[in-house]
């Protein structure tokens, strides 16, 4: 059975979660479908104006430390951003029309290390460019197609299935119907999705 | 090492934690302080009414499905609370004031099953009074200086000193002065203090 990895390419933990999970779901021998959507979105809908790590420090500092300590757990590098959260809209809208393509992982893990190692702004059509042509495609002709009306149309439905589905936080895991929340449940939602495969 | 292992009896995530904190702990060589704190007083201070399980209802809905999941795994029997978060004032002063007891461990894991197995309304003197008898001491007695000016003060300095560390949930373990927060950090905290003892 396939999973499905929602991410916001803003979202802190959502960045040692997509540098997994492509490698994990291969091992466990299940397909990924790649779900980028709007957390932004969702919080405002919950009535938050902000970040939950922004909106109450004492979590915020905890969340950075603990990410640094889970990335260097991993061995994913990681240098805190300057800025928090990073606009993911033109990124994500990429990654949602370009959904199916071979390069889209790769251009998925180029604008996280964007983000989370080298401090770069990813909102901007420049760093999102540079993420794309490393990935192997041509970034002229995708950023022109991912700001189409139907792109833009495709990610905002793509958000407000999140919100039905009842998603709440980034990155989630969806196994069937079952929600996997946060890079501390990737492993038990590929082990799910494995499971579901037999 | 010893740890300081910070819970609420009203919190859910602290139910795992607080069933196997002392084996754990036992394993790893490293000692326990019991810190029951009111999570509730730095809710408020952080501006939230209510659980956020409860102000944000697809992140109550999850919460319950991954307890249930988490608790099935780790092999504890779990049965949703008809209210929550229950009132843990009482047998939170309880555990303040008779931190060190040699039956307090017992007692801690008597309140979290009569909570989150029994279905108990741990609010009460009658069911504290049954943790506190089902763990070998005296209940009369016991309640009698819980609920003592100088154990209520305990309690309220207990939480005081939880907001100055930086504790914003339960349950958190704290290493020195390294947080680990949350059920799922719990082997990490252990490991952490077994490898400063060495």
């Amino acid at each position: 059975m396939d999973i499905d990895f929602w991410f916001e390419f803003g979202s802190t933990y959502s960045y040692p979660a997509a540098m997994r999970v492509e490698e994990l779901a291969s091992q466990a021998g299940v397909g990924i479908h790649w779900r980028p959507f709007l957390l932004g979105a969702i919080f405002r809908e919950q009535g938050l104006s902000d970040s939950p790590f922004n909106l109450y420090p004492a979590k915020g500092r905890y969340m950075w430390h603990d990410l640094e300590r889970t990335c260097r757990a991993l061995g994913i590098p990681f240098q805190r951003p300057s800025q928090f959260p990073r606009n993911g809209l033109l990124a994500a809208r990429v990654a949602c029309r370009f959904d199916k393509e071979a390069w889209l992982p790769d251009f998925v893990r180029a604008v996280y290390r964007a983000n989370f190692v080298d401090d770069a702004d990813i909102a901007g059509a420049s760093v999102v460019g540079r993420c794309i042509a490393d990935a192997g495609a041509q970034p002229e002709e995708v950023l022109a197609q991912a700001q189409s009306p139907e792109s833009k149309a495709k990610l905002r439905a793509q958000t407000d299935d999140a919100m039905r589905l009842g998603i709440f936080g980034a990155p989630t895991v969806v196994v069937g119907e079952e929600l996997f929340w946060g890079n501390d449940r990737l492993e038990d939602a590929l082990g799910r999705a494995a499971s579901r495969s037999g």
